[in-house]
């Protein structure tokens, strides 16, 4: 085979507050032959993740990412060369690879190497069906615990997330209440979600706009940005409620430089009879089938839309990422490569 | 009948930090005639608790007592004169009464107005039997959810609740880990209460103790204090861990100057998978009488101590209270009036 070129994007610095593309270095290199155990992939296209904010920083549930190392991503790819019995050029594959044109995987890892249906849409298979649907859907069900009638509060409403899970508990007979940033985002989430009210943070008192919707209190809040809005949502629970952590927030809060600072209103969970219960989607990983199963049947049903904010060509990789953490995004920022051949 | 004096403390001022004695008014009067539906009650014994300290501020899950009138109690005392059916002069009563020596009393409100049996001790009524212990047993049952194995720690553990609660979850299987202050009741905690290990917060690091002590991270944490020690065992959480919030915090950190403060450590729920759940004794309300029975069988047994801290007279009620916030008390504080007749 002759030697490829690969396109990379390296990790040079720890990030101070929000991103930079200065955090990143270009590198062009060749591809290294395969050992066995091991497959080439041809990277189709990346999710992006606030997460990942952590993965260039500190350990957390994973390593940090080590400096001059390729930066990670959740990513769809194909095989083009195999050394692994299971899989065959050609083949679609999901896992943690690179921002890079090629990356060479031996399986393994927090995502595994998982081999996709031939007919998988890799921009469905990372953002619905993919770790930001998953967290939406056993947020919603799992931790948050939703039931008919609920009052369903959820930030970063418009965002990959934030939307699914509110699409979910609408199914699931909540009223549904989304707090986002600026009239397009909340128009959407009302005219085109099915959601019951929209709170535009960037030009309402979301704390004023919160006790309007949530007559009765809020029974769910699943909390998609931490800060000030988690503290107007404490303080504003029903009895026995359900405050749901997904990963997302550390990052955001950490990009916001507030790392150090914890929820004020937390006593209300005493007063509330309430629980604050936080959850990675790893954590459910035994149960991915049966949610994608349901996941895809309600986005074939149209009771769930997947709204994707698709940026092309790896060039463009560190600047995507800092769409997700100005709020720039709307839905799930996803960059493309290249299709399937 | 003839004219009874009556021996009050009233509240003069709302506390600012630590409670003082000038936050209280002596004051005597005479006991009004009763109206239908009244019971006058004289006061035996009273239970001090860190949620009093709320009460004497702000509204919380009942109005804050109004400037200048009796400050409210947990009580047990005996009824002088009835104009209710199902109460008769003698009886043993129960309920939320007031610092003085007399209290008319027409039933309803948080605690309500319950009779006991003619053999209660009123001490134990207020403390095993009473929201001390009812916190400890639901807050490490129900809420914490303790098992077989746990790791359990907590915090004010020689108090009226948290010795209660480390208790409960030894029978219950689990390793238990007490933090409080000095060695006489870190002593206690060990060689008493059956404790497997006490960490004494003055004279240890905390951290480095609960490191230590709980080399698999903590199943269970009771949180009495909030503070620092809440960061500190949120950090060490085990996987899936429940930390239990019971009302003493609020209050403990209200009388600290701290109650803008919260816990940064909090985003380790979502690493961990774990939740923060709070509650109200109240919450169980209906539950109460199996638990007493419970408590009393696991007493009678010798499985659980009452630790009591006695102090006499209703001259004494405002030092007594300083002692709770002060770490003075070593047990249940109580204040005694009289024995029953």
């Amino acid at each position: 085979m002759a030697e490829l070129k690969n396109r990379q994007w390296l990790l040079a610095v720890r990030p101070q507050g929000l991103i930079k593309e200065s955090d990143f270095r270009w590198n062009e290199t060749a591809v290294a032959p395969l050992n066995d155990g091991q497959v080439l992939i041809r990277n189709l296209a990346f999710s992006f993740d606030p997460t990942q904010r952590g993965w260039m920083s500190i350990d957390t549930y994973m390593p940090a990412i080590p400096l001059g190392e390729v930066m990670k991503a959740g990513a769809v790819g194909q095989v083009v060369e195999s050394r692994r019995p299971e899989l065959a050029t050609g083949d679609l594959v999901q896992g943690l690879f690179g921002w890079e044109d090629y990356t060479v995987s031996a399986g393994g890892g927090l995502m595994g190497l998982r081999k996709l249906p031939p007919d998988t849409d890799p921009i469905l298979a990372l953002s619905l069906l993919g770790t930001t649907g998953l967290t939406a859907y056993f947020g919603t069900l799992s931790v948050g615990q939703v039931k008919q009638g609920d009052t369903f509060v959820v930030s970063g409403a418009a965002g990959a997330t934030g939307s699914v899970a509110g699409m979910i508990a609408k199914i699931k007979g909540c009223r549904v209440v989304g707090i986002a940033g600026g009239p397009d985002k909340c128009d959407w989430l009302t005219r085109e979600a099915g959601f019951d009210a929209a709170i535009d943070y960037k030009n309402e008192n979301v704390g004023d706009a919160l006790t309007r919707h949530c007559s009765k209190g809020i029974d769910v809040y699943f909390d998609n940005v931490g800060g000030e809005i988690l503290d107007l949502a404490l303080a504003r629970l029903a009895n026995g409620a359900r405050v749901v952590l997904c990963g997302a927030i550390s990052r955001y809060n950490e990009a916001a430089g507030v790392a150090g600072w914890g929820p004020k209103n937390y006593f209300n969970l005493i007063f509330r009879g309430a629980r604050m219960e936080g959850f990675l989607v790893f954590h459910f990983a035994k149960r991915y089938p049966e949610a994608i199963d349901d996941l895809t049947r309600c986005y074939a049903e149209g009771q769930i839309k997947n709204k994707i904010d698709l940026v092309q060509g790896l060039e463009n990789a560190p600047k995507t990422i800092i769409r997700l953490f100005t709020g720039a995004n709307f839905g799930k920022q996803l960059l493309k490569l290249a299709d399937p051949q």
